[in-house]
């Protein structure tokens, strides 16, 4: 039997890793690194950090592979991910058919927390269930970009008593949810948040959070969200890629 | 100069800590030790264990006081748990004031994480702004209940694209959310996923995730309410607290 490890690893600082992330990396006798090109090219290495600085009891391989890409230019972003799931799919198939020998451990590293805006769990799901590859599996949590986010500003998530929402650029482009007053927003490459410039809502924004290129700005969305656009695109064209999050809260509660 | 660190130790198993709590716990003096009484007698002592096996490097305080329980019996939840605040803040000024010296660093260990459900961070900022003590803080980000629960159910929050709310047993009594199509669910006391048992969703619940006494069920929530509902109770009266969590998700998508 082959044995599969979805490791979360956290969003950033390599001491957001686990005690049972770091546990379960000294197991693996492989390491499967999606490279995504150049934008990338940068979590690809972290990841090799991590491995590096957190591996010590045995010996282990690590083998790349190029991730798929998502057509930007497909009709429905669902599709769009769908297909793409489709290819890693294939791509996962081929690693574990060819890299994982039976009766070894092999992990993939999740870049935050696999529970959230993270097709590994799925696919490797859909592998399994389709009966070509026998396995098992097990999957570890990790510190997510959004509680990274919320602890550097330390602001808690939810208002008293209230929900939180967990969307993405598509989802806040549509307008901040009636019934609750706290949205954290992941995956937003199009400034969405300026859409809400009416509303009375604070914003607190990060990028790179937990790095060494951490950039955070907090205040009112109105006042700020000029700010957080200009330093945004300043960051993508020095780093030539950006990872942020966004918390907004209402500042005064709905009447409901 | 004080200095205060809220430390999120994750939910449950004490493999959950972080590197980053690690080491923040070894800077540490004093760890303030929250009592609430019988029911939490278990988390107070799983608190004592992280702190003895992790903080190596140096001599520490544990500090322990009794916190002030929500009235159950208060007309509105919001005013009981502000009423609640203020009374811990008091406790957490006295704490500070005179168990933590000049110079001296002070712990507060967060059950899962700070930025969720917790009310750590906002007692420290009032008390913060109120100018009364003059102190630094740090907070260090946990794996959650609801991480823990994904990882041990290994299924994702949310569904590709789409958002996910987060919510308590009084959020989700008012129906599913309509614009969401996976919710999580902290903090319900009283079954009320029973009032959502006409939807078409799924369910994954669990009980003590992380811990030796932990209990999974998942299935269709019409099929499985009832089990849950007796598993729960039998558990609650078996260990005397519980602890439990849950995600519903849509089996069929809605068509907005």
């Amino acid at each position: 039997m082959k044995k599969i490890l979805i490791i979360g690893i956290g969003a950033g600082d390599p001491e957001y890793v686990t005690v049972q992330a770091i546990n379960a990396m000294n197991r693996a006798d492989v390491f499967f690194v999606m490279d995504k090109g150049v934008a990338k090219a940068k979590l690809v290495e972290l990841r090799k950090d991590i491995i590096e600085r957190y591996v010590k009891e045995r010996d282990y391989r690590i083998v790349e592979a190029t991730s798929p890409e998502r057509q930007r230019d497909a009709a429905s972003y669902v599709d769009a991910v769908e297909t793409l799931n489709h290819e890693k799919q294939a791509v996962f198939e081929r690693l574990i058919g060819e890299e994982l020998r039976d009766g070894e451990c092999g992990a993939f590293l999740v870049w935050g927390d696999p529970s959230l805006y993270d097709s590994t769990m799925r696919i490797i799901e859909a592998i399994d269930e389709s009966g070509r590859h026998q396995f098992e599996y097990e999957v570890i949590p990790g510190i997510s970009s959004v509680q990274a986010l919320a602890a550097k500003h330390r602001v808690a998530l939810n208002t008293i008593g209230r929900a939180v929402e967990i969307t993405n650029g598509r989802g806040i482009a549509e307008g901040f949810p009636k019934h609750v007053d706290s949205v954290v927003v992941m995956l937003d490459a199009q400034n969405a948040f300026r859409q809400l410039a009416d509303e009375d809502v604070d914003i607190f924004w990060g990028a790179y959070v937990g790095t060494e290129d951490e950039i955070l700005i907090a205040g009112k969305l109105r006042e700020v969200m000029d700010d957080i656009e200009r330093v945004r695109a300043e960051a993508r064209a020095r780093n030539g890629w950006i990872m942020d999050t966004y918390l907004l809260k209402r500042r005064t509660q709905p009447k409901d």
